[in-house]
């Protein structure tokens, strides 16, 4: 089958070997698969990743010892999980230790004409939510675990530093909390969407005050020191950035400050799909280019400094 | 008076002008003062201080406007707030970025022959806790400032990494609660006390299993490995430790693994005075040695390493 592989260079193979349908898994046909920051990270040496990429798609299920699945359109999440272990059976399978990450971590990803995941990692797709929405579940999930991890009350002030496709899911997520949210970030080109949603948008050097609670998804240093630089003391900077680099932070002066760090991942995908059935996140605005399978490496080319570029699969007309 | 410094050099003046009453303060004469790890620190360049040193005492008010409080046994809050910004406004005193912090940070300390603290940073000490208990609040109350952040179940597994001063405070707190205690530390000798408490004490080498909150307490960059090696995904992380150098941490890991960081400072003085007077915090076999304050800079050589040492300054018979 075609895929879209990384194997030390990123390259596109047509001769795959599809995966097998395993017990308990589903094979999947994927229509479309979104190009994230950390597919870019994984070819720059991110988890010495090797294999098909792509953790964001939504597609129809083929084949599945589970019939009731059969046909019906889904998405799924990444983690795969033992379901036996002491974590899984506290309820906590993301952080499963015997997991493997769908395009990430040890298992094929979705860039590819068939992919393959545990029938406990899918959810339908809502007939209301169409394949170009449903295909940005997995970055609001993400957006979404902030609010799973921390108690944000309507009344705070809020900044979330890094205005790419992360931070675009980010603060359409923490507006519905009725918080104080400003949008800070180097893309002014990218601000009328969220300006249009009664979203305050700013430069790094034109934010005045502290803010109660503070994000950081640039995926840099400097934007974990912006970040910092904004918080409030007793304030929360949840951490959304994985980049493949060292960074430094004076642990002296979070203790000084008691400034509480939050590592923050993988999220819940049903709150997703029902934020994105009500029609409350915008998607459209964010696509900045789709590109079929075949041309997967100048989607990649393509997706560097842009907002969210969808490959083509399977895809039935949208 | 008499005074012990920090001016480039630790020493001891006897010549120190006395501090002046100043409106809303109150001049308090020390029996006793502790040694904190702070204070070794500050000797070696912390906070860039000069001044009179100290932060841990109980004594007597000898003056202030407010008659009420003439002649009574008090302990002191360090951080001498402005109670008029909007931090300040919000409850938030310790944090006032005009505050000063008592031996610490632009305030003469308690290690001298008279203190000045204001009235509204000032805790009467019960009849029933004796002075060389009460000298014990200041860092009892950063022990309970890691109950004051976190909710701490009885049913979860805790780690104490460092038995230290700090440290056995820490241990006696979380003990309370009921939860599943480990103290780690290098220093067997000192055990017997917890282990007569039914803490578990263990080497960091000996310690198996992850824990669903870990307190670094050592002041050390091992210590911080050893305390994110212990914790289990989700965990929370405890920072207790200011240390004069740089500190290394993983945050993409700790993004992955979704931990929880928290920076913890100065507690609440009235639940550590109620925990003295309950009884409930063992302080008598924690104290090292007992120095007059014109021993002072052996007191501070005798410390290094040893669990608390007292100055003994205008202390009554105890």
């Amino acid at each position: 089958m075609d895929a879209l592989l990384f194997d030390g260079a990123l390259r596109l193979a047509h001769d795959y070997p599809a995966p097998a349908l395993a017990p308990g898994e589903a094979l999947i046909r994927p229509h479309l698969a979104g190009i994230c920051n950390t597919d870019l990270e994984i070819t720059r040496g991110y988890m010495g990743f090797r294999g098909v990429l792509g953790h964001e798609f939504v597609g129809t299920v083929v084949a599945c010892d589970d019939a009731a699945w059969l046909g019906r359109r889904v998405v799924g999440e990444i983690n795969a999980a033992c379901l036996r272990c002491p974590t899984c059976l506290r309820g906590d399978q993301p952080h499963c230790p015997e997991r493997t990450t769908l395009g990430i971590d040890r298992r094929d990803g979705a860039m590819a004409e068939l992919v393959s995941l545990p029938i406990s990692c899918l959810h339908e797709v809502p007939p209301g939510v169409p394949d170009e929405a449903a295909v940005f579940v997995e970055p609001l999930a993400a957006a979404l675990e902030i609010l799973e991890q921390s108690h944000l009350r309507p009344s705070e002030r809020v900044a979330v530093v890094g205005d790419g496709k992360l931070g675009a899911m980010i603060v359409q997520v923490l507006r519905l909390t009725g918080c104080d949210v400003t949008l800070v970030g180097r893309h002014p080109e990218r601000w009328a969407l969220f300006r249009a949603q009664a979203i305050r948008c700013a430069r790094p050097d034109e934010v005045v005050g502290r803010f109660d609670l503070v994000v950081d998804c640039t995926g840099q240093p400097a934007g974990l020191a912006t970040a910092r630089r904004l918080l409030r003391p007793r304030g929360r900077l949840v951490l959304k950035s994985t980049f493949n680099a060292p960074s430094e932070l004076n642990l002296t002066m979070l203790v000084v400050d008691e400034i509480t760090l939050v590592g923050s991942r993988c999220g819940p995908f049903a709150p997703a799909l029902r934020l994105l059935e009500r029609g409350l996140i915008a998607t459209e605005p964010l696509i900045s280019a789709r590109y079929p399978l075949h041309d997967g490496l100048a989607a990649f080319a393509a997706s560097v400094g842009q907002m969210k570029v969808l490959l083509m699969i399977g895809a039935p007309a949208r």
